[in-house]
């Protein structure tokens, strides 16, 4: 989910650690090394580039839909692979291919896109960025201060806040990677999946993958595509289809033949598909019905849909509530792990210290009997450094550049802020990545909360603090996701013999291409459809209001909230908290059926209608398991891609359809019987 | 389709003829073929009725929709089969099994069910006996004259008329099977799949293919289900879906997502399919556009839809100036064949008479060596004799009393019209059944408009010639409809070594359940859906107003024609013939692209809508065909009935809620931009 970084949802590679030592390196042993120059090529990098656009069209859309973001980085792999083969067999074929695609090219690619896409994460546009907006403050509660979005600054806000992170954890890669032998899933996971592109019984099976990602891409492109024709308006179309009826309708409950939330309900877990679910069940399926009949009591009647002082006010909170608690929780837990395991590891290091490097004692839990594989990954990986004067020298005179520009951006927040900010920033950026490779949990929007409550309340309702908190958020989190981000590259790279330096390169690369490709994605997505933002439109941006929220909650309090609202948001808060305890002391294993808060709250405020999709994705696959597991498993990931990324470039000609003007050319309108007698009796007459 | 008898579409089957003799008869050495009145059991028959009522309401439902009807032979097979097994194996378990299921009772129930539902088709549900109606009537240019459908009338009359065939064959079929020794491709296909069944590994398949049909036939029942909730009026729902925009819409032309037809598309050979579209094309995508320009000069403006002096007139008569051509065409070949055939058997006996019956001619070539299995066959299918005079004198009764009774009925038709019919009929029969021996082609419908044309004269039009020709259409049709049922029927009895007598007794048996079943489910259509043979309804019975029409013209003349319609049903009258003879006489291999005219002129009165469905289906079969032949020629049929058996099956409930008043209670409506933004305002305000 994005609250967890776009890492947060692939602990389903977790399982798959470094198992089958010994074995990997010895395949590729005739293979080698190109140096690190050779691994960024002009193909790698134009490759990155068509699928950063790719990539940041499919998560703007997951942004502004629901928020959910699944991991895409077997989606970019594989395609990355599919991209370089093809062009280097065309090329091959006209007698021109030069160099053979390594797996670092293929890593450089991977890495590229990664930090390209992440930009359209972190950048916050169905966050703290459009939260800051004109559309979204008009729904909130002060509604005085806002700054509407524009390609300009927010390209330039990006460029001056995107770049610190990689700078802050630069030096310490040798300490987290090699020293501390952090795991970091994710980047284990993508580093197994190119190597194994990359051996003879490898490549053919991603060739068979990229065929079923193909055909389930264009499967899923021309379903949208065909869809498109019956949606002359938001009420129109499959997306308002009532497959479960009109009754159920009306609370948001339906199946909308939606391709991109099977296919993301197909990669996400299925415990985060049934607490979505359950989620929708508990909020519009009991709650919302039940507080809809406390109208003229706990709040006043007759409001609008959006009118925080009434059932709107109740959604909000209470899923802020959840999504608060969880995030709490995990920010603690996470920094509890990040404290002992630093703890271990000095204790470990100064008892090291103590006895000659030399004859290291083999029972030692860090540096035991290198094996094979590890020594020419540590080799490779220390060969190109990158200097640690280079990286403090570049995180001092962006953070400069930052603390002159910002204030300019935002004239809320204040030079001193930012200059606090990136003060403590880098302990954070170090302390996240240092998570991430223990747990694969991102907590980069936890500390973006945390920057939007203590900047916000520093500055205070009367000096824009509800722009401060959102623009303080925006710096947190770029900072300490990329730190995260970069060091899962760098995990990847090491497993791949990649060099850090050419990791760094690309790194920087897609950054600078996420800090373009992004606003100008966003802008498509912004200019294309009138009614982004609005909740029941087909782009409802649902952070973007909960991010607005939270800031005017840490200026202003709890005073404008409805009637019994406040004593809600406790218990949902504490349950929250309560929940995931005891999941934790239950164990993974026996308490598998627990729900995870976080991800129950998003249906709160938007509707279970993409958890039924999502279900469908698991429902899919369990079945699909259990006819032939192997065949899921190899080919499961690769369906789910496909159906993602068809569905989701398809909102490229889609939005370029509605900016020219171009509108769909049909309605299919879903009537109850009697108003469709209406509407004959009106269209007859 | 429909004009052929629902016979005439398996030409599919007439490759796999008795070209593996001699191993056939050995599977079954060890099996005792049961005595004939163990051959009828009570089991048999109570499945035969279930399936009877099954089967009736898919061909009420494809009567009364377009009136193609494929052959439902291999889902009665398969149905039957999966029926008695489940039943016998749930016996088994209880220790209750007295008799194991032999391939005798499969035929049994095989021959009963196509008997009774053979009269769906015959009774003219679809065709002239709905013709009569007044609502039909009111479409047609002579309105005055009408009878209006009653259960009483109707069942009193499909009992006089429907075992007049039976009795005017059987004494022939000794000649016909053994002597002549002729095919019936589609009796023999249905032996061969009935033995087939009775094999260890023919069981197994037979298996598999039940449970292919069981899960097409779940989704097919499901899908209509879901649809049915969404279709408030005849205007919405799925049946209405634009899919190929909603100017081709409104020219028919759309993929209507109905399972049904899909089905029917995947059993239709090809070559129809695309004669359908083809037809669908010339009409709805060419003419009737450009002749809709000429309103006001070919024909009075602003005439309402269904009036015949407007285009409604060139749809309709075009389409009977082809089918009449068409029908000319096939009637004189298949007479001609007939007569040819004839002769060559009589010159062969003629010969063999001479000779002394002990040491014949090798080389003749009607009794040349006999086969083992032959010998069998022969031995089995002359054991059980139904006596002459039985049947002679049963002809002579059921004369007399149809004599006396029909004037009752339709005081139009006099007693001596009948008495004519009933003196020409057996001869008709016999051409009729032998015809189809050959060529598997049942020409019912072609005898029966003999009789509209002919009898509808000599009355003339102020005696009712138009009831009185469509009454005696319906007279001729029963009867040599059943002759060549029977005759198919008795040549799978001969290949499955049934007794004749049981075969005759299950065939009298089916054809008085279909003589009430059949009526009553029409009944229960005409009750449940008010618009039934309305043009643009869910139910237009399409061949309603062509018979209606075509005994009007037989009566009146070409008189009420519009202007230049005469002459174009001339154009399309004689190239309809002039394709039927290039077609015959490029030969079959090298002419199996040129369409058949029958099947293009359904498309002309109700649209190409249902043509799309059926080549989705042949582009299905297609795409499997060249995945996996051998899978696609196995399961091909049952899937097919699947769906067929689902969405038909699904009539029943669906009627049944329309009875009790339950009205769907969705409209899902296709409104085009501009209407849609009324339609809001409209309900907006």
């Amino acid at each position: 989910m994005a609250e967890n970084g776009n890492r947060g949802l692939d602990n389903i590679g977790e399982e798959e650690e470094e198992e089958e030592e010994g074995s990997v390196e010895r395949v590729f042993m005739k293979q080698e090394v190109p140096p690190w120059r050779k691994q960024v090529t002009l193909r790698a990098l134009a490759v990155s580039f068509v699928l950063s656009v790719l990539f940041s069209f499919i998560v703007m859309k997951l942004n502004l839909t629901t928020g959910i973001i699944p991991s895409l980085n077997v989606s970019a792999g594989l395609l990355g692979f599919f991209f370089v083969k093809s062009w280097s067999k065309l090329l091959e074929k006209s007698g021109m291919l030069k160099q053979t695609f390594t797996r670092q090219e293929n890593t450089v690619i991977q890495t590229c896109v990664v930090a390209s896409s992440g930009i359209a994460f972190s950048g916050g546009f169905g966050g703290y960025l459009f939260g800051m907006s004109e559309r979204v403050a008009k729904q909130a509660s002060d509604k005085s201060d806002f700054k509407n979005p524009a390609l300009g600054w927010i390209i330039g806000f990006l460029f001056v806040v995107s770049f610190l992170g990689l700078f802050s954890v630069v030096p310490l890669r040798k300490i987290m990677i090699i020293d501390f032998k952090l795991t970091y899933p994710s980047g284990t996971a993508t580093a197994h999946l190119i190597n194994s592109f990359h051996t003879p019984q490898g490549a053919k099976l991603a060739k068979k993958q990229v065929k079923a990602l193909g055909k389930f891409f264009t499967l899923s492109f021309s379903w949208a595509f065909f869809q498109w024709f019956y949606t002359a308006t938001d009420q129109c179309g499959f997306q308002a289809f009532p497959s479960l009826g009109l009754k159920a309708y009306n609370y948001r409950f339906f199946f909308d033949f939606s391709a991109i939330y099977i296919g993301v309900g197909m990669i996400c877990p299925y415990i985060i598909n049934i607490s979505l679910l359950l989620g929708g069940i508990l909020s519009w399926g009991v709650m919302w019905p039940l507080l809809e009949k406390k109208e003229g009591h706990w709040y006043p009647p007759n409001l609008t849909d959006t009118d925080l002082n009434g059932l709107q006010g109740y959604k909000v909170f209470i899923a802020i509530a959840l999504i608060l608690g969880d995030g709490l929780y995990n920010l603690l837990k996470v920094l509890g792990f990040t404290l002992i395991g630093l703890y271990n590891q000095i204790q470990t290091k100064q008892r090291e210290s103590v006895l000659p490097v030399a004859d290291q004692n083999p029972s030692s839990t860090t540096q035991t009997q290198l094996s094979n594989d590890d020594r020419r990954r540590i080799e490779s990986f220390l060969k190109d450094q990158i200097p640690t004067y280079f990286a403090v020298g570049g995180y001092v005179a962006i953070s400069a550049v930052s603390i002159v520009t910002l204030p300019h951006i935002f004239p809320q927040l204040k030079w001193y802020y930012i200059l606090v900010i990136y003060l403590i920033a880098p302990s954070l950026a170090f302390c996240n990545a240092y998570g991430a490779g223990l747990t694969d949990w991102s907590l980069a929007s936890g500390y973006g909360k945390l920057a939007i409550f203590t900047i916000g309340a520093w500055a205070g309702a009367s000096h824009g603090g509800v722009l401060a908190g959102l623009a303080a958020c925006g710096v947190m989190m770029n900072i300490v996701s990329t730190a995260s981000d970069l060091m899962q590259d760098f995990k990847t790279g090491y497993l791949t013999l990649s060099s850090p330096r050419s990791m760094f390169v690309s790194q920087v690369i897609g950054t600078t291409m996420g800090c373009v490709i992004a606003p100008c994605v966003f802008w498509i997505f912004y200019k294309a459809f009138d009614d982004l933002g609005t909740p029941t439109s087909e782009y409802p941006a649902p952070y973007a209001i909960m991010y607005r929220n939270m800031a005017e909650l840490g200026v202003e309090g709890f005073s404008s909230l409805p009637r019994h609202c406040l004593l809600l948001c406790y218990v949902f808060f504490g349950s929250a908290i309560v929940i995931n305890l005891v999941k934790d002391l239950v164990g993974k294993k026996r308490g598998w059926f627990i729900p995870l808060p976080m991800a129950m709250a998003i249906p709160f405020y938007i509707g279970p209608y993409f958890a039924i999709d999502m279900c469908v994705g698991s429902l899919i696959l369990f079945v699909w398991e259990r006819i032939n597991k192997a065949k899921a498993d190899d080919f499961g990931p690769a369906v789910a891609s496909g159906l993602i990324c068809g569905d989701g470039i398809w909102t490229l000609p889609a939005s370029i359809l509605a900016l020219a003007g171009v509108n769909p050319p049909i309605c299919m309108k879903f009537l109850s019987r009697t108003t469709n007698s209406r509407v004959d009796a009106f269209l007859g007459s």
